[in-house]
């Protein structure tokens, strides 16, 4: 982020306000919406981002590997001229698909006019070479629901119609308290803002603590959306807001239910397989900062320990069950 | 500390050598020497600094507050033109007994030529209103030894003749290791001087875990030199330099043994009543930074928790014994 960029995204009381999305056609049959077609599109991330993590985890645990290709963007952001994805980690430095070493390339040749960052998740679409949907909020939702012909077979709903009213209202809190609430605590330009933000975030982590004590997943013994969009935060926290953002009350691992949690998604396929703690510690401490103007030597912290990821949970006691926690609702 | 400053405390390859302290005459009876009087030496420390800090706790426990006098730097350092402790927390914004409002002043005062950082601790000579001892590595000792005819009533023995010998090879291993060890950390300037830095401070206080699950103390029932020392960087730990200084491998808190013995000693008079969490937050996160010439807006982070520094640390039940912990050796 430049400095002008940042500047844009500040309110007059320090306070972060993350740029809306350009591109947010929906997905769907009906005219204008993008159809639903195998190999018609590329979903574009980087490890590092949150934003994008959620739309891979969900392609994985839907099983749409084959019919959405995926192009990965390095943790390690160029900032000159201006803040970019760069498609460093494929051969040659271009994308092996689309033919572009940066981000901002797709999104001047869809909109010569684009003046905002380019942010992932990105959709391209193959065949027109252009942007078509960067709507992080949707597009776990887009693939839960109108890509239900390509899931796999044991697919699980993610996104059950009988919960939907539900799901879309925690997933609001999620977003305004902890997916942005921890940026708001990093990004914060006066003490006032910071301490605002840490309290919302902390309170929500402790409804959450003691929700998830009587209960295995957010909505009971099964995965839903929602935990996807809480997990892409937690994963990070200790390794990269605790410190990099300042959101430091507490770890995650002094949490006993949303420390059991956490590694019980992510030792749940889709999810740690679909998580690199070494490009998320890339991207948090050496590539942004809290002050992106800042140009001292960026030093990668050695820690936190991570060897308590892969350690057993036992979450599925909380649940009183030892089903497959991926159940498929009926 | 300025740019200028700061070069000349590192070596070539990115790592921090702290700069070595200029008034070093001993206490003593020997001609030349400091002569041991009540009243007349001024204690100038700051209760941000672990260096300070440890001869602040033993002049508490050794009883000799009326001793001599202290005098209260603030935690958060003026910068310009140089770095140096300022007075402000004093009526006035100036030390009450020497009528200085910098530290540098009785610095410059002493040796007009003195280019070095003003450090805490500083002895001053309040009839002479000279410098006359900043050696902080030994100024415990100096307390503990040649002060002892002015100790209190039931003062113990923290440098016991028969231990001096491994207490000063213990001191060794904790200063280079772990008091300037974390910042070795954070005041790396390559990732190289960091990572040994980060290896050899995390070595040392798993075997210090391992040590003190064997036993109370450093060196078994009683609190020694050693013990002090070590205290003023664990107390530090969590609070400063976890995030501040990239020492993230572990907090102090997730090493069991480490946490008991640290609120051991806090939860003793003359440690944690000398410990102010609140100064040493706001000197280590927006008073000095990594970087020094960042001017970015500094944010001082809420956290951690601190509700357990005074919760039941159960360490007699290590020794097994419940005795009076600061028990005087015979």
């Amino acid at each position: 982020m430049t400095q002008n960029e940042q500047t844009k995204e500040h309110s007059n009381d320090g306070s972060f306000k993350r740029q809306t999305n350009r591109f947010i056609t929906p997905f769907g049959d009906n005219p204008g919406e993008l159809p639903i077609e195998a190999g018609r599109y590329r979903l574009l991330w980087s490890q590092a981002c949150p934003w994008a993590h959620r739309s891979v985890i969900v392609r994985s645990v839907l099983g749409l590997e084959n019919v959405i290709s995926l192009g990965t963007a390095s943790p390690i952001r160029p900032h000159l001229p201006h803040v970019d994805w760069e498609f460093s980690l494929d051969e040659k430095g271009v994308d092996p698909v689309l033919g572009i070493r940066y981000m901002s390339e797709i999104y001047k040749k869809t909109d010569p006019k684009y003046s905002g960052r380019p942010t992932v998740p990105l959709f391209v679409d193959v065949q027109k070479f252009e942007a078509v949907n960067n709507d992080y909020f949707k597009l776990t939702n887009y693939l839960e629901t109108t890509w239900e012909p390509f899931h796999g077979e044991n697919a699980p709903v993610l996104y059950p119609e009988s919960l939907r009213n539900q799901i879309d209202a925690l997933n609001d809190v999620i977003f305004h308290e902890v997916n942005n609430g921890v940026y708001k605590c990093g990004f914060a330009k006066s003490q006032e803002a910071y301490k605002s933000a840490f309290d919302t975030l902390f309170a929500r982590l402790d409804k959450f603590e003691e929700h998830l004590s009587k209960q295995r997943f957010l909505f009971g013994d099964f995965i839903t959306d929602s935990d996807v969009r809480l997990y892409v935060t937690l994963v990070r926290f200790d390794v990269a807001y605790y410190n990099g953002f300042n959101a430091n009350r507490n770890l995650i691992s002094e949490f006993p239910n949303l420390w059991g949690y956490v590694r019980d998604l992510y030792q749940t396929p889709g999810f740690g397989d679909t998580t690199d703690f070494d490009a998320i510690k890339k991207h948090y401490h050496t590539s942004i900062t809290i002050d992106p103007d800042n140009t001292s030597v960026k030093i990668l912290p050695k820690g936190p320990d991570l060897s308590g990821w892969t350690k057993e949970h036992n979450r599925q006691l909380v649940s009183g069950k030892d089903e497959k926690y991926l159940r498929k609702l009926v």
